[in-house]
Order: C-alpha cells, then structure tokens, then sequence
C-alpha cells in the first residue's frame, strides 16, 4: 500500500506521488511540441508520477488500432506512469465499449473547437453514455450550459461522469447542485483557473495566454476557491506548444502545468488558502479512485518545502525545452525536490 | 363545468374550446403584422377560444408597467379569452414573482435569437427557476442541448417546466426519459414541426419557410409522431409576419397557425394518426391545466367534419388579412364550423 502521510515541517515535505489525470502528450502527431519523453520528464520534475493522457492526438485514439499504436510509443519512451484516454466519436460508441479495461477512461468533447472529436448531436452522446461501462470512467469536455445538459443526459443514464476543467461559477455552483441532491458526478479545477483570471490576459499576452476554458473573471476564480469543497480533483490540462506556435497570429489554446502546478498549490498552502490534505486528496487520492488507477508502491515526493513562493511573471518566462510555460516561477519549481518510483517499469 | 364530451359522427363535431398557450400578438409594437383584434379573430376561426399571449413584443413584457399596458390593450381589442406572458430578463427575477398570480406564466428565452430577452448567463437563469412561484408556470425556449440543460436546472430546484416546441429527435427522446425518470416537465408540439419538414423547404422557399426551431428532418418529425404519448400540448407559436417582410432578403423566423392546426390535427384523425381524444387531452385538457387556465363556460366548437383535407401547399398560399400562412389550405379551414363562447367578456 502506498505511503501517503505527508509530514510537514519547515523544510522536509513527503506527498505521495501525485497523479494528473488530464495531460496532452502531443504524440503521436504533434511530438514538436512534446512526446512522451518530455512530458514524462516534465511530470517528474513537478512531482507527479502517473499522468493519463488525452485522446485528441494525430491519429485521435478513438478505435484499437489507435489504441494500440500509442500503448507502443508511451511503452517505448515513457519515464513514468501513464494511462491513456480513449475519444468518443460520432460513430465508435458500439466498437470501443470492449477496450474500456485497457484505457484511463473515455473522454467526450462537447464544446471544445479545436479537435476533430467534437460531438454535437444528443443522439450520439446518448449512445455513449449508455455503451460505455458504467464502472468505467467517462470524462466530458462541457462549458457552460453543455455542464448542465451532459449532468442531466449522464443521470438520464444513471451513470456517473466526470466534468474536466471547471472553469466558472455558473459551472462550480451547477455541480455543487447536482452533487447536494445526490448525482454521481466528480470534477477537476486547472491551476490556471485557480491562479489566474482575464485580468492577467494583459501581461500574458493575449496569444500566451489562450486556452479553454479561457481565463475567467475574478467572480468566476473566486467561486472556485469558495466552492473547493465541491473539486475533487486538480488537474493540470497541460498543453504544451511551442514558442513559436504560442506567438503566431493564430496561437492554439493551452500551455504546460505539470513543472509548475505544485509549486503553486503548495504556495497557496503558504498562503493558507488550501491545507497539505487538499494537496493529497484532490491530487493523488480522488483522482486515484476516479480513474481506478493502480497503486505505484515506494513511490513518493520528498521536498524542501520554504518559503519559496512561486509566482505567475509575464517578464521571465520559464522556458522548458523550448515550450512556453505561462505559468512561471523566478526560481527552479520544487526546488531540491526527489522523486522516488518504484512502480514504473 | 365546461362540457368536454365529443360527438363525433360523419358530419357534426363538438369539441371544448381549444387552448393555443403559445402565440405572439405582435401588440405591442407590430400591429402592422399582427393585433389583439386579428389576433383573437383568426384564434376563433381556428376553433380556438384562449390564447396565452408571449411577452416579446415591444416594449417586452418584463415589469408591471409593460404588463399592465398589454392587460388594457388586449382587453379593449381581444375577442376571445386571453392571457399574458411575463418575459424573464437578465435583471427582473426579484421584481416579478409578485406579478405571477396575473400572468399565464413565466418565459424564458434560452437560445432565441431573435428577440432581447435572450438569457446566456446560467446564473441569471438559476435566479428565475428558484424566485419564480413553483405553482406557476414556467416555459422555456430551449432547443437541443439546452433542453437538457434546462431540465436539469429546474430539477436541481425541484421546479416545475414546460418546453416549448419541441421540434427534434434529441430533445423529445430527453423529455421521454426525463419523464420516465420522474422528473416535473411538460412540453408542446407545433403543427409545422408535425406536419412539415426540410424536405418542404425547396416547396415553401428559404424565406417563407424561416421557423425557429427550424423546419426538421423526416427522422426527427417520425420521432416527434412515434411519442405522441410523451407530448403534453399542441400549441401553434402562432408568429405573423408580413408577406413584404417575410419575402424579404432577411425574412423573420415564424408564420401564423391559429387558423390552420385544428383542420390539420383533423386531417391526421382522418389519417389515423390521432384520435379526437388526443387532440381534446393535447389541446384543451393538458393546457388547461399546466397553465391553471379558467373554465370557459358554455364555450364549444362544433364543425362539420368530413372529407375535406387541408394540406400544405406552396402554390395557392393562404393570405389572411395580408399575414402570410406557411400552412395552407385549398378549402377555407374548419368549414362550416361555429363557434359559442359565452366566457369572454
Ligand atoms: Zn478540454
Ligand atoms: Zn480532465
Ligand atoms: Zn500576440
Ligand atoms: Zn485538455
Ligand atoms: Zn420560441
Ligand atoms: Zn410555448
Ligand atoms: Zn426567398
Ligand atoms: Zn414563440
């Protein structure tokens, strides 16, 4: 069993090792921005030891073949732990029920624009939420009023969902709702809606700073932290791109989380607006149980934890292997920080 | 007690004075479309003896000064029995609960576009489902995915909904299994969605054709017609235009119904599509009662009822009073019939 104390002192802090359920690897397709190489690296370096990684790649992972494809090449080059999401397409909800034991879960997009898995019609999200194995995760892309609808479609099915990135308060308090009258519902809150807000928009950039759900009014991220009760999960939704692309006329949504989110939530520890336990559960425990991940034995973070304080600067950007982290820090993240595993083979 | 029995012979036809609870009198601010005089005139040649009037007019009725103006309008120039909807706003959900005991009920526009009281901020829609008076009612334009939305807004505060015309596959199939889930909505069917489809498009021409929700797909009239069970109401969103503007380049969404449903729900009857007693349950009975609507006393319609088919015909269009109907007929409609109300007053 996994060693989850967290002993906490000036200097030494021991969290198991933490598990982001919501990571975009880039490969295959896009292995310019990241691969899993890098992405691995990068988790390890912020602490965390298991990712799942999402479907929307090129090929998308949305059949066996897929599937199998990209099981080779995280095999080959992963550094740590990893499951991986399957997408929901117009037309797989028959052919992808049988691999729901091999995947981290299957992953909806509702409204989100810049992928080819987008699903409009009712029709088939029925079909997917009534396919897919009710004990098997199913996580949603769903903003706004989409929150509402796939809450109400999912428990039409009597089957549980999960809502990534919650982003708004109309979002927080519908699942704060659904969840006080009994729905089965769990959901996920970026760092990037937690520590940043359209105000910053003006020092990012308006280019750096695009993702989805974009940043959000002050209303809106207080509502997070108001409502953290309601989260059960932090994820990073990390989204590499390259500088390049980032500062182009046409800059994709996203950016990286994995270096920089503990050091993040371990300062609003600092700033007591989160305890060492909110850390654990909602990055390591809640997430564990969601997804039914495995246990990764002797594996833990052990860090020099001070007063370090980690801050978002438009200035010097913390640049990590040529991809653009708008989150930065002005010293090194998790600084002297170890990392053990033992699980990853 | 109003007499609701039905005398259905080859030649005579009694039926209660039927209940259209959605239709748009253009008075306020369109009079040159549409008043409370033609409005209530076509209603009675139609067989129908109440409307429940929308409150998208201009000015929109959103406050008690806007209501109480259309309240000495209509009653100067209505011929038949009426009541008024009250518009929900982005800012009115405190002000107007008081004026609930005067109205038909609460509308709310959830994705219209065509009108100012479009709501987009799902805070503002919690608002109106909680302060509104649970007993009365509440109905939503709410088209696909924000039909389940809707639902699941109103069920998070234990409040009852009616849809308004329901017009696609997706969302009857949602109300289905909503109400198979115990869950307190009610919703309408208008006869363009039963009767037509894209297919009459190229018939009726883009302009004329211009509904919102707009004209479907056979699938999704089959559906609508395959769950008559599941549909509470014909109502007609009875919405005249002129024939200037509605064969204009920017032609407005809508076309009048009030004097068309009842010979095309009879046409069905003659088809075996429906019974009589659907139309007296979906189009008296049901309305009646979702909308804590009066008796009307000694009010009936008896029709000579026979082989006379109303069809829908791009040619010979039917043009009252220069309103154009989209749903026409060779034959004047409801041939012979009269009309007895000794209600209105
Ligand atoms: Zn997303
Ligand atoms: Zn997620
Ligand atoms: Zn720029
Ligand atoms: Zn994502
Ligand atoms: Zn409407
Ligand atoms: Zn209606
Ligand atoms: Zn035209
Ligand atoms: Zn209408």
């Amino acid at each position: 069993k996994t060693h989850t104390d967290c002993m906490s002192s000036r200097q030494l802090l021991k969290l198991p090792g933490l598990i982001d359920t919501h990571v975009h690897v880039r490969e295959p397709g896009a292995t310019h921005k990241e691969d899993y190489a890098s992405c691995t690296a990068a988790a390890l370096a912020g602490g965390v030891t298991m990712i799942c990684a999402m479907p929307n790649t090129n090929p998308a992972i949305t059949d066996k073949e897929s599937l199998t494809l990209v099981k080779s090449l995280a095999k080959q080059n992963a550094r740590c732990d990893y499951a991986i999401f399957m997408g929901a397409s117009s037309d797989n909800f028959s052919t992808i029920p049988e691999l729901a034991q091999e995947v981290a879960g299957l992953k909806m997009y509702l409204n989100e624009t810049f992928t080819t898995l987008r699903l409009n019609d009712l029709n088939v999200w029925s079909k997917h939420l009534a396919n897919w194995p009710k004990k098997a995760p199913l996580c949603v892309h769903a903003e706004g009023q989409t929150t509402a609808a796939i809450i109400l479609m999912a428990n039409l099915q009597n089957r549980p969902i999960h809502i990534c990135h919650v982003a708004r308060k109309e979002e927080i308090l519908i699942i704060k709702a659904a969840k006080e009258k009994g729905l089965n519902i769990t959901c996920e809150v970026c760092p990037h809606h937690l520590f940043l807000s359209a105000d910053d928009i003006k020092t990012l950039g308006v280019c750096k700073s695009q993702v989805r759900p974009t940043l959000t009014t002050l209303e809106d991220q207080q509502a997070l932290w108001d409502n953290l009760h309601v989260i059960d999960c932090f994820a990073t939704d990390h989204a590499p791109h390259t500088l390049e692309e980032k500062t182009s006329s046409n800059p994709p949504p996203g950016f990286p989380g994995l270096e920089t989110i503990l050091p993040l939530l371990l300062n609003a520890v600092n700033e007591n607006k989160l305890t060492v336990e909110d850390i654990i559960n909602k990055f390591y425990r809640n997430p564990k149980k969601i997804f039914n991940l495995p246990d990764q034995p002797n594996t833990y973070v052990e860090l020099l934890y001070g007063s370090n304080k980690v801050h978002f600067a438009g200035a010097n950007e913390l640049v990590v292997d040529n991809r653009l982290a708008v989150v930065t820090s002005p010293t090194p993240p998790v600084i002297g920080g170890r990392i053990r595993t033992e699980s990853f083979s």
